[in-house]
């Protein structure tokens, strides 16, 4: 398969893919939204081996998605718990989840989700910032940001 | 790299990343939704290699992401398009590159989303089906489906 970096890509998407888009990451993330800090656990419940397991590990607290908070000193034991950067993966996660759930989940979605604040089983929907309406792609346009630094330069040359 | 498939993990998010889990695939979703159609200029706005790109369409065609519509006979050629699965990818992709812009976009967000309802430039928020109410991780909680024919065996054993 062919790998490449796509850091220099001047595109959002590619960024983010650059830091999650690697087989196995958002499982791992996923994870550590359930709860999950160690080794040991994401090893057992990915069933992933522990070389490609610390390799993730590893890239993820570089990124910075992860933090290492020690819980033993002798031996020396880290959890690896989310950063705020991680956390703000959730929408992400969540959407992944229910487009699984809405294509894939064919004796129905394995969980639910619950919304603490008003006490109903949810569905998240996406919203503007703006008006509150809901957000589809055919009432959305993109355009090239013109209060940027550098202006985006192919990204949109196909439209 | 190891890979394997996600296709037996019972898990919406895995299901979700069997299909556009690998290297490239998002960008080419991402592509899509900018109107793009056709082989050539996936191949050459990516810059991905024609074999690689020949795979990844196929997957998402054989996937239902994207139908192929024909635009010409003599040669037989088709256009890729987004079919209604692939266009319910919007949100992830949203989700994606408004994580990319947070925490990558050092010269500030590439694009921006403008929603022709309100006509403002706006950035989608996650908020609740039943009381309208954004939604966050930390006022979230996920469980096992009740209502499901078979319940889901070890993704929440961690808890």
């Amino acid at each position: 398969m062919e790998r490449k970096s796509f850091a220099d890509m001047d595109c959002s998407v590619a960024q983010c893919l650059e830091v999650i888009g690697e087989w196995w990451t958002m499982l791992i993330v996923r994870d550590a939204f359930l709860g999950v800090t160690r080794f040991e656990d994401f090893q057992r419940r990915l069933g992933i081996s522990r070389n490609i397991l610390q390799q993730r590990l590893t890239k993820l607290t570089d990124q910075g998605v992860l933090v290492r908070v020690p819980y033993s000193e002798h031996p020396p034991r880290d959890d690896y718990r989310l950063s705020a950067k991680g956390r703000d993966l959730w929408p992400i996660l969540t959407t992944m989840r229910q487009w699984g759930d809405w294509y894939a989940a064919r004796s129905g979605p394995p969980i639910v989700l619950e919304h603490l604040s008003c006490g109903e089983e949810t569905v998240a929907q996406l919203t503007c910032e703006k008006c509150g309406g809901h957000l589809h792609p055919q009432d959305c346009r993109v355009t090239p940001n013109r209060a940027r630094i550098a202006p985006p330069s192919s990204l949109l040359a196909n439209r």
